[in-house]
């Protein structure tokens, strides 16, 4: 018998492709050490005697992935979002970001963000912090506690931002990012690493680009940004950057696209062909965040394009654009917002399904991390176990729809009984 | 001191206009009998002795009004978006209120609906039931046992439904409605009042929406529809109606929207300038179901202009198109979607502001009940006690914006602590 090893008993459904699910009700998830060892109808001889979790009717899926939101906005969600991107940014987010120089401060913050996250459905994120390398260190200390698995960035940012909130250079930046790195090299984080972070291009300058591009390669980094999101976005890096032809060039142009670590964009909401050529190019991740794209009045993201383009598109909540850690709300909004797009902007996309939005909420935004977001062999075991019963029915339904209606009622009578993030139960 | 007094005590937050909050932080809401007496920094002298509840740290609002959604949906709801209305009606509407011929499953899911309508933000609510008499007065039983004032309506469909959810002609729809009314007369609901509901101009012939016309005349009944959702209903009423010239007058031509019942159209996300005519010379409720709206790829309706013209907006869920019983949802969904609609459809209009928002589904909705939905003097005591100290922050925030982000996060650590319908309490 295996030591390392156990099953989980319930309802089990995850994705076999894009678009659709496979579905084992009543089976068994056998995990052995921090993998799924497969999917079984019944426990197969050679597990016989290892620790069965019962979960019998409760749903058991892989766990989300949220690859794009903003650690210290979320003190302030649900708030504030009578503007747009731009003057969002200096009205309500960078004065909320000020406050994380002081390290009382982001210390109750983060604890609050870290516990609200561990009660999530979100098993991986990749997380934008703020400029303070302190700050930054803490909401990693914070997040290593509660075992989830997350890339955290401390924002570089040298131009363009109010005097409380702006680097004085790109020497300093660039200084202050590489202390960062030294010190969470220094404290061995099991489940926590560190991605570079330039907020945006408006907000940093050629020489910090150019600056993070090369250390992004010398380190062999991921790196994280926004891109396309806002019409008056777009055209302010146009002015600020005469000579690119589109956005994404931006960051291509200083070789923050280029090395071995990953990169993925936040929001890609109006990219033009020739900027999607350099996503594919660059096998950049898109982040998509549909409630963030409402909220902010910024638009709706293309995504049934990235996928027919056979890019890597993953899902983000964007807090605090977005209201919610909950990327089962992120899925549903996912869905919703490509059926509005349907409608009023462009018929020969066709509309995303609920499948589809589970699909790059585990897979799709997974694969950023690895072998992470499905239930086939050898994939890390991330694992929720929910607790449908208080969506209450007199319907008979099997797992695949009730795993529809939870992204839309996960709030409304759902519980998550379980968590697991590769094999470890942290919930 | 007076009997039937007693005060609230809490944050107390309330629409003074369209788009400004009233607020009396740590203040008194008086409520003597079924009214509201008046909201007060400190209890009024006259006051002194009555019973109060003292609810500080809590906010303190108006009910919410839902005035418009399905109840034989509700045990679907999360499931089937995957369609346009009319596809959505003839695969997963129709088959599921077909069951509501047979009363132990009426029973079994009434039972379920009415709990969480009691249980959810809703304080008055205008429903559809199904075409099935007896079923919709098991439906008027439960809703009554709740405590929640309704408007409930015997659905009318005569014609273009499958067999197994059509009436036989008009002549039996109309002898099946009032025998429905005799009986809900001679029940002598206190909370429960019946609704004329023909269930929209595609599934009911010109016979039937004539006597329908009559009827409420005759008995001076108010009467519920569905208008303008979906651009292919809007061309199978041409193609049905061909001597009309707008959707709206169909509705119009047999007398529907006239006598002294008041009449609520939900959706309206196309009118023409010919049919807001129509619903302005006959002071029409329009309810707005933005979440509908968006799962069932229908379009955003353009409230911006309703409420420019001084028409009648309030808001409804309408589950099953929509998800959720929420109208803190609602509230959230239609300031985003106003957001999406002035971004990607027409700029003229400006977006929904969380207040305005409010508004709508406190006073705007609440006047098809009389004087209902607002803290003043004489208005109907429907209360909801809420307290948010679960959504956490270290932000110290006023008690506005805690409504404001209230209506993001309901479901994300808030709690409704007590709830009152005229001045009685439910929860």
């Amino acid at each position: 018998m295996l030591q390392n090893a156990f099953a989980i008993h319930g309802d089990i459904v995850w994705s076999k492709s894009l678009d659709q699910l496979e579905c084992v009700p009543d089976g068994y998830l056998v995990v052995v050490g921090d993998q799924v060892q497969g999917v079984y109808p019944q426990l197969p001889d050679e597990y016989q005697g290892i620790h069965v979790e019962g979960q019998a009717g409760h749903l058991v899926i892989p766990g989300l992935n949220d690859i794009h939101l903003h650690a210290p906005q979320y003190a302030f969600r649900g708030l504030g979002m009578d503007l747009e991107l731009l003057d969002w940014l200096n009205t309500h987010t960078f004065p909320e970001e000020r406050k994380y120089a002081d390290l009382d401060y982001a210390g109750r913050a983060y604890d609050i963000f870290a516990d609200d996250l561990l009660h999530s459905p979100t098993t991986r994120a990749v997380v934008f912090g703020t400029m303070h390398v302190e700050a930054t260190e803490l909401l990693m200390d914070r997040l290593e506690a509660t075992g989830l698995v997350t890339y955290v960035g401390k924002v570089n940012m040298d131009r363009n931002s109010p005097d409380y909130l702006c680097e004085k250079d790109a020497a300093s930046s660039l200084a202050d990012t590489r202390r960062w790195l030294d010190n969470v090299e220094r404290k061995h984080y099991q489940h926590t690493r560190p991605i570079l972070t330039p907020r945006f291009t408006p907000t940093c300058s050629d020489e910090l680009m150019a600056g993070l591009g090369q250390l992004k390669q010398e380190r062999g980094l991921p790196l994280q940004s926004h891109l396309s999101e806002n019409l008056s976005e777009i055209d302010w890096v146009h002015g600020l950057c005469p000579w690119s032809s589109c956005y994404g060039q931006t960051y291509e142009r200083f070789g923050q696209l280029d090395g071995d670590g990953k990169v993925v964009m936040a929001h890609c909401n109006y990219s033009t062909d020739e900027e999607i050529d350099i996503l594919k190019r660059h096998d950049v991740y898109v982040a998509t965040c549909p409630q963030s794209n409402m909220q902010l009045s910024s638009g709706i993201a293309p995504i049934r394009r990235y996928l027919d383009e056979g890019m890597h598109v993953g899902l983000g909540t964007d807090v605090a654009g977005g209201a919610t850690l909950s990327m089962f709300r992120a899925m549903a909004d996912l869905v919703g917002c490509s059926k509005l797009r349907w409608r009023l902007v462009d018929q020969s996309l066709t509309p995303l399904s609920p499948a589809e939005a589970f699909y790059i909420a585990t897979v799709g935004g997974g694969s950023f991390f690895g072998k992470v977001g499905s239930f086939r062999k050898g994939y890390q075991a991330d694992i929720l176990v929910l607790d449908d019963s208080g969506v209450r029915t007199p319907l008979d339904l099997d797992p695949t729809l009730r795993l529809e209606r939870y992204a839309y009622l996960d709030e409304e009578g759902g519980r998550m009984a379980q968590k697991y993030v590769a094999g470890r139960r942290v919930l």
